[in-house]
């Protein structure tokens, strides 16, 4: 598919080659979708807000986002963008290469995310989030950023590289959370960490060293760094640099 | 816009002045929209089930539905009401003015809110909940209804006036949340709760006064009552009253 | 509504009789719908991935799917599927009759659901899960199965009859909740369970069995199994059966 003759695209966006665009699919003014990208049905691409300022929404190159989703303009992807069903992204979003952003999820803006960032669905992401590079985000987990809610201070969460949050945790106004670090399923952090430690419960405890999880799939070799033993989706140049780096 | 050339409206709905109606957006039969509404692309209202009985949807005056959003017939909204994407409401719900409702947010109806009340993303607002005013709900909160599911017994929750509850918590059947309470975030609570108390925990516990939290702005005052410092989107009327109360 | 002039429906499609499709539908090739059938507006059936293999995507005789839901190729339904909205359910899921999913759930394909499992909104079942009869799944569930995200090693959960879990819990990577139990809300839990038996906590913990639950309707009688007195929506011939079974 080309341009689907129910989709509604403005005159003034600014479309690459080779880019498709779904069926109900409404592109609006602040938008540069970059080439080889495919933006499927039921989408809104380059919605206005106050705070967007009228900056462009940039979909980068070789993306693929899917049904139903909403993106704001004043957020910028790198090339490689891959988005489930039904993400929302508010304006000032600033991510790398190789986003992958699960189903329902809902970036609210005003955070920076690096290369190589895999959400899985309904992850939420508070505003002043700053994420690393390779970081893996599980269902239901929420970042939030305000210390004594409602208030005017926003204490955004940082998210190292490497970095695994299990399903449905909170990671609390102004947490740290350190290179290599593992939070465990359902549950909630905050403060500093030290890197390459699994942290579990609510509020959660230092475990031990990430190291000390086994691989079940007959090996026992460590599960951790996961970048040993993980490589689907990555590029072999990278692949590459793992296996050399030695630990 | 006006009325978009790519909306469903019926001609039975009553269309107040001054209202547009987004792309793809369907509005059914018993629906009332009153003046200066926004309902963005993508929308249905006026969903009709067996239990909405052919009871208008009322959205009052001066309000804003975001795109994605789906209301049933049978409920009705005062004044400004505010939503995020994909909010789902169904049936019976009845609520006063100035209600924001975030994205992804799912208000199963059969329930009441009060002025003010305001939701982020992803609220589960069970059957059967009494919500007061001023009321904060943060991101993945469940209120729910059913002590024994699956049974016939319902006994919905309620939420008093100034209350915040934070991210991931479960307001279990029965509860009520006292005047001024802060719930701590992925925290489940049951049973009675003492005015202007913070509990936290699974189950949770009385932590201590609201009033023993500073703010982490500089100025170590008080974080609560939070009208005491926090006054974006409420009127100067308000305001002025908070401002004058004695606490 | 029979099929609407506003839905896109592909000729390869088979659809059968008495079928009807809403506004802004879009079906695609793969897709099998039986008699008697509702398709409301603004769903896609028929996605197609890598892994759908171009199998067909067959919904069964007299089913209701709601509106905003997308449905990859390559999954079975038997017949009266009944779901909320906005629900996402990819390919290779294997249900049987009266499945029941609450909107905004997501269905991560590859499982196997058997009949008259019924989930409540903003569910996540996670690929290998295999859940048997007369389930019943409460809001914000997740049904995991990485034990060292991210890794190839995949630990489907199974959920025997009867079984009943309730709101934000997550059920860990390779658990077996047995039949008849009872997982508390905002619980974690992992490894083998024993039959009629309440566990809750997180970690969760053995409670006692669920007959020790009474029912809050005066009658103080058991509240489990909950298939002695909870009966509606089921079958007259599956309800008698219940009520001649001793226990």
């Amino acid at each position: 598919m080309p341009i689907s003759e129910y989709a509604i695209v403005s005159e003034k966006a600014i479309i690459g080659n080779n880019v498709s665009i779904g069926q109900f699919t409404t592109i609006y003014d602040n938008v540069t979708i970059e080439d080889d990208t495919v933006i499927e049905g039921y989408c809104e691409l380059g919605v206005a807000n106050d705070l967007s300022q009228s900056e462009h929404l940039v979909i980068g190159k070789n993306s693929l986002i899917r049904s139903h989703s909403i993106f704001y303009e004043g957020s910028t992807f790198g090339r490689n963008l891959v988005t489930g069903h039904r993400v929302t992204v508010r304006e000032k979003t600033i991510a790398g290469d190789n986003f992958q952003i699960g189903t329902l999820s809902d970036i609210q803006g005003h955070c920076t995310i690096g290369d190589y960032v895999r959400t899985h669905s309904n992850v939420h992401i508070g505003q002043h989030s700053k994420i690393g590079n390779f970081v893996w985000i599980f269902p239901y987990v929420v970042l939030t950023n305000d210390p004594h809610p409602p208030s005017e201070v926003m204490q955004g969460v940082v998210v190292e590289d490497f970095v695994v949050i299990a399903t449905m945790s909170v990671i609390l106004p102004g947490a740290v959370i350190s290179e290599g670090c593992l939070i465990g399923a359902h549950s909630s952090i905050s403060g500093k960490t030290t890197k390459d430690t699994i942290y579990s419960g609510s509020p959660a405890k230092k475990v031990g060293p990430t190291s000390k999880l086994k691989l079940k799939d007959g090996t026992r070799k460590p599960a951790y760094p996961w970048r040993k033993h993980f490589h689907r989706g990555y590029p072999e140049s990278v692949v590459d640099s793992w296996c050399r780096e030695e630990y």
